[in-house]
């Protein structure tokens, strides 16, 4: 799918809603004349013809039926349509979104009228590019709205939420708004220059360091919004009996901020998103870790340790009551034993605390033992009660997000990959013309790199855009977007 | 569920699309004040309260944050809010109906934020049965909203259609004015007689006979109503390499009217919903009928002779170009031999008919075998190109449906198990009355006969309510409904 085949103004329809039973859908459509089409197919058209903007119009969707017969005038469903006239609309053209009954089979029919009837069926993505094109939102609010469809936690939905509130562009104008001033004043230093010789003083370098500041927060930012967009993998491990898919099943039910509750069951392992603390978490429950002489068994640890590999975090469960055994030292050992650039990190998880009758003396005895595997954590709880496991919530959150602090409800930060190597490039720029002005070139290539910086942050919003910068943006949407 | 806790009035919310990534949602509320309490969690309250009805109000859900601190004033997400005031709303009450983005997390969220601000969590049927109890749909109405989100095929949606219309209404109404006419001529002739001894010739029974005959045609449509609502089990089977999943593919793909896709697969079957020419049917491919040593395929084919069993049609593959072996003389006669009424019906598929280069000659010899087999019908086609399977369609039809006609796009069919019952009575009572009248009792036992008619018909609608009436119709509705 590419741009090309969006032709702006031409109407279009989509079914916007999920395709699953439920009470009530939506087919929404957008383009020029799509009140006058949908009054073809709709019982009470001159209501909708006369209808104003932002209102809403009851009536019935019908198969009007064709002279020659072939098909007969029918009632297809009970709806409200709802009426935006352009450019007060999402888009900013005219706009119908019929509000119908939910079950897949109704949906799908009205949209397949409509698709009889004039309406071009949307292509992922049209919606919001007619709404850039028109200038009702730029793209940052443009790839916020995939964001929040695709949010996996309250965090990353609220994130988002943010980007398309306007607080991403805000600060990005902001900083434009910077570095126009500095291109005016470099402007006319080289037009009226006091001193040719000395432009290291002439020029005010500050805002431009004020930008450098201000792009190397939004690049640092990214780190942080990536891990809440696309999570990290949180492998469990253990023993046989340790109590892993006990601890999987309370921190499945602690986080009820989790959005997206996608399971799989294998023979090998069972997975979930999971929340800790608003990062999304796939957690994976893995088979024991058990010298095996069943076939099927051996395979299931095989996994385990190819996922494992491929964990961001490790959390060793050991069943406290009974204490370190041959198999959990083998596994730290050879975990310790990785280089640490090359290892994820691993949480000791002392499980069945409560069932420890003298804590004094597994603690004391794990203590010496714990030493010499470097963990990077060690926490008591009893999966079975749930004592502790908010604190392991914590720590785990913590150890993930050790490179970054966690961004502040009000702070910006950038929302895509896209948005990320722009910013760098007019971070770049911005550094490149600091360090010219610094060794005493002429203005001319400072002012160079000023608007290299202008031009980057440009193509963040979408005031200067190629057709590759829309494909990357749009491509990805899901229909009636 | 029960409707006892239905209270009407007081405001509810719920959210009424499907949970799955998508463009949009819809969150859902109707009660007393929802207005007021909406715009306490709404950027522009002032716009939302002074809205007027069927109009649509742009903003931004938010969390307004609280005295404490805890919470923060937040931006959730911009929403369109549909505005209804009662009585001129689906439910007769005020209602507003949150147009979101689509992603489980936003609506679920938005949902969270008005239970925890003055709104109760809507039970399933909730906003359908206050429709109801505001005099906004009687219950033929109400019951084929369900059936709209439940139906498989065009057909069945197309049906229930008809119902949300009025159609069932319309017709119950007429049937009951007729007996309100027959039972205000009764009732005339009791007060005034003209001769008491031959009331058999007083009472003119031209009417209750008419209600008979179109409670009769109303009782006869529920069989082949509840076939489109329900469906039947088609089972594929045939000797391995027959074809059976090179046909199943193709009856999946020829008719695009199939709504809902349930594909299960096992390790002993695959199925999936197809419409023959509107009826649902439940297609199950089967793993072939074959003497084996493998376990695995043993226990197949055990599966299979279970599905057959539990079946409503069988279609039975024979490769045409090998003809008739002994597996399937043996299949055949085994089923021959079970009682007409025991056994599902059969139609033989002779399958790869294009690739019999001499068609006299296999079908000389199946011909001759198959007198003794009594077969429901024989079909010769070619799943790999289609040919034939149109006819295949219509055959298939033809038997599930062979005991009524199918019903006519016009023509008015009970839409539940419950208003069969409710009709059945009514019918009775009726038969009961023209027999009393008949046999020459006194005009009170016909009376008495009449009035239970009309009783049994006004359940039916909800004129007449029970709370098990109440129980039964909105207590298996979805969310939002």
């Amino acid at each position: 799918m590419n741009t090309a085949g969006y032709t702006p103004e031409e109407p279009i329809a989509a079914i916007a809603t999920a395709l699953a039973p439920a009470a009530l859908g939506i087919v929404r459509c957008t383009g020029t004349g799509v009140i006058e089409l949908l009054s073809k197919v709709f019982s009470r058209p001159k209501a909708l013809l006369s209808a104003e903007g932002n209102t809403i119009v009851y009536g019935w969707i019908v198969e009007p039926g064709d002279e020659t017969g072939k098909k007969d005038y029918q009632s297809i469903d009970q709806v409200l349509v709802s009426v935006f006239r352009g450019p007060r609309s999402f888009t900013g053209e005219d706009m119908v979104e019929i509000n119908c009954h939910g079950g897949p089979g109704m949906v799908t029919e009205i949209f397949r009228l409509l698709t009889n009837h004039g309406f071009r069926a949307a292509l992922p993505g049209e919606f919001t590019f007619r709404s850039f094109i028109n200038g009702k939102a730029d793209l940052t609010r443009s790839e916020a709205v995939h964001e929040i469809i695709a949010a996996k936690t309250d965090t990353s939905r609220s994130r988002a939420a943010g980007r398309l509130a306007g607080g991403l562009f805000q600060e990005l104008d902001a900083i434009k708004q910077l570095l126009r001033e500095t291109l005016a004043g470099l402007e006319a230093e080289i037009e009226y220059p006091e001193d040719e010789e000395a432009i290291a003083d002439a020029f005010d370098s500050r805002q431009l360091e004020e930008v450098r500041s201000r792009l190397e927060s939004l690049c640092n930012s990214w780190a942080s919004e990536k891990l809440y967009q696309d999570g990290v993998r949180v492998v469990l491990c253990g023993r046989t009996n340790a109590g892993k898919s006990s601890l999987f099943n309370t921190l499945l039910k602690e986080d009820r901020s989790i959005v997206s509750d996608i399971h799989g069951t294998t023979r090998d392992w069972i997975e979930s998103w999971v929340s800790f603390g608003g990062i999304p978490a796939r957690l994976f429950d893995t088979a024991g870790l058990r010298e095996s002489d069943d076939e099927v068994e051996r395979h299931g640890i095989q996994r385990t340790q190819d996922l494992t590999a491929e964990a961001q975090l490790i959390l060793y469960l050991v069943d406290a009551s009974v204490g370190l055994v041959e198999e959990d030292k083998a596994f730290l050992s050879k975990w310790s034993q990785r280089e640490k650039a090359a290892r994820p990190p691993l949480l000791l998880v002392l499980n069945k605390w409560d069932k420890v009758s003298d804590p004094t003396s597994p603690e004391f005895e794990l203590g010496l033992k714990l030493e010499e595997f470097s963990l990077d954590g060690i926490i008591r709880l009893s999966a079975r009660t749930g004592a502790g496991t908010a604190q392991l919530v914590e720590m785990v959150k913590d150890v993930i997000s050790c490179d970054f602090s966690s961004p502040a409800s009000g702070q910006v930060g950038l929302g895509t990959e896209r948005q990320k190597v722009c910013t760098q490039e007019a971070l770049e720029a911005v550094i490149h013309g600091l360090e010219v002005a610094h060794d005493g070139y002429t203005l001319d290539a400072v002012v160079q790199d000023v608007e290299e910086a202008l031009a980057a942050l440009g193509e963040i919003t979408g005031e200067v855009t190629t057709e590759d910068i829309l494909d990357t943006v749009f491509s990805k949407f899901c229909l009636g977007k």
